[in-house]
């Protein structure tokens, strides 16, 4: 049912790790996005080690996802002919064994990107990345029976996301204190992610940027567990640091921006808090 | 003939109590707008203490239209299928009584958006927001008979714009001092917003960012001349505030998004320059 | 073969020349540019002194074209429509003869967008910019028979390049040092622009804005090749400036803004790098 298992549920050393990877190998990220989150999702990329392609036409979109390493697609803004881009980027990733991530903006909410959500699952994504109401919206709509939580607290969303694992290799509900999920020697294990900073709420399109970083992290790491684990901590930290020199909103987006930039080692080793993980099943 | 008219004439107190009713409330704005300026309005929005959703494409423009609080269209980079969901859009608001703003950019120019611009006035706006010569443009497509002018100062624009007052319940236009004219007790009346900053025609999208944040004004103001007053007057303080902080435009574009979260009580009751009433018919 | 030739090769005078240019008739620049880049781009322009519009829909491209000083064509994210609008505005430029720029960005890897690329260049733009990979890549696809490189070095690029100067009145490839050729006297000669900072590659749409600028400067420069080297200069320039003020990518972003509005002539004088030229035919 699941489709992928890992041996050994992440910790510090494999985000570190999945950290060294992202920056030797610096993998080529291919983007279907909102049109409000392209130019920030890109430098996002950039900036904490990726290459950014934002190739998203139905000409070129599945011809590119074989040449990329990861793929994101975002339901952020859609239209007609992304739609059709994101159908064949998917597949394309699918066959060529390539990670990709969902972001499914919206997707409990709106029936007509819900279906097309419920349709991209099919190509099994290596990552589901959302918010607590996303992702109990989006197992809402597979027939899971939860339906949509207005609920923002990302514990709520943890029997939705186990749900999801039945299509997606690794599942997080981005929040406070993020909750990340995947199967671990034949079972689903919980691992939250703390830090962060508030502000990554007042600015647009950062879950989006961390749904890049995961894609990314997903094709470096050893799993997509470790992938999304490590994407989650490379947020954290740097919006840790970003926020303790900005003074609001705009001079904290150029500051987060610097910021994934900076994250080493040293900062993931002194402030990265990745919890102990939770079986669930 | 007009869209609405208010007993009373927005004052520094009414501005105040709007921004009060912006923070607590939170309004939704749903933003049709120009592919330059999304990511800057979803921040300007969020910063000032909105929700932006950028929801454009025709199969879910109409649904979004009824669950957020405002909505803006802007006319900046149009596209067959982004005006057939401003067209949907607009109707869909006005059914819902959920007031909408139009930013008619470069309608009087080009002829194409001028019949899409005259045709959406048919949904009656709440607000329309443009520099003097799109107010003078668009007035001129209604066959007001002005014409276009190529004057960039608004005080030649206040005809044009209660020319608008047939179709909007409140018009401005921006310049070095903004123009708002609406109906008060039956008659129009015209305020001028001082202060701001030079600045903000250095950067890109900021006029289409102001015409989000009147659009959320509105559905939180008593009325639609006083949330458009309100916005240009949060507008202004805040340009100012960020004008002291910035070395050139582009630490000018962060500051000033770090100013409009900062913007309170205070601020305005010290910098704003919202001028008295000037009856006008 | 060459669409122009120069008496004179571009030196600091000229630049700095072109620079007055600018400031003084702040030139129209109308950008068919991709999703990534459009705000960016956007307030380069503004900050260098031209003026921005995105106007790239199909109804209104040509007409635009022909109002507009310059136009800039972009092939980072093309979808159809674009694609179609793209074809309308370069045909109406060169028929007003208005200088165009055209990025070819993947135009040598990607099939779809390659024959775009290929059948643009009957419009004969005033300059191709690219990087190393692309100006190759775009050559190639003419029956040149150079083929796909995946060198990034520049002076790689120049015998495509050269071969390129059949279409485009002047090319260049960015990198390190910038590698510009044109027709000077009825031959081809080659000018390098050193300078500049590594942080460009950290940004993204960087490339796209030098694109912009270079389009705006011909539009402003008594030839195109003088135009594409003062815009690489002041790019160059304005970047060495930010570099100095950054913490980090993010920071760098808006400082580079900053630093293209301060750039003067004296800033010019000092710190711009253009190698004397070199005859390469």
């Amino acid at each position: 049912m699941t489709v992928s298992s890992s041996s050994r549920a992440p910790d510090l050393d494999a985000v570190v790790a999945a950290h060294a990877a992202l920056r030797a190998k610096r993998p080529l990220v291919q983007a279907l996005t909102n049109v409000v989150s392209t130019n920030f999702v890109a430098n996002v990329l950039l900036a904490a080690g990726a290459a950014p392609a934002m190739v998203d036409n139905p000409e070129e979109a599945a011809l590119f996802a074989g040449v990329a390493d990861a793929v994101l697609i975002n339901l952020g803004t859609p239209t007609a002919a992304q739609v059709m881009s994101m159908r064949l980027a998917a597949e394309a990733a699918q066959r060529a064994g390539k990670p990709w991530a969902l972001d499914p903006i919206a997707a409990g909410g709106l029936p007509w990107r819900g279906s097309v959500a419920a349709e991209l699952l099919q190509f099994k994504p290596a990552i589901v990345r959302g918010n607590a109401s996303e992702i109990i919206g989006l197992a809402g709509l597979g027939g899971g029976g939860r339906g949509v939580d207005s609920s923002a607290d990302p514990a709520a969303a943890v029997p939705a996301a186990i749900d999801l694992l039945a299509h997606a290799a690794a599942v997080s509900a981005s929040g406070p204190v993020d909750h990340a999920v995947g199967m671990v020697g034949g079972r689903p294990v919980l691992i939250k992610v703390g830090g962060g900073s508030e502000m990554l709420t007042r600015v647009t399109a950062t879950g989006c940027a961390l749904g890049a970083l995961a894609a990314a992290y997903a094709s470096v790491a050893p799993d997509a567990l470790t992938g999304l684990v490590a994407a989650h901590a490379h947020f954290a930290v740097a919006a840790e640091l970003a926020e303790a020199q900005a003074k609001g909103p705009g001079s904290f987006a150029a500051a987060f921006v610097d910021a994934l930039d900076a994250v080493d080692e040293a900062a993931l080793r002194r402030l990265a808090r990745i919890e102990p993980p939770i079986p669930r099943g």
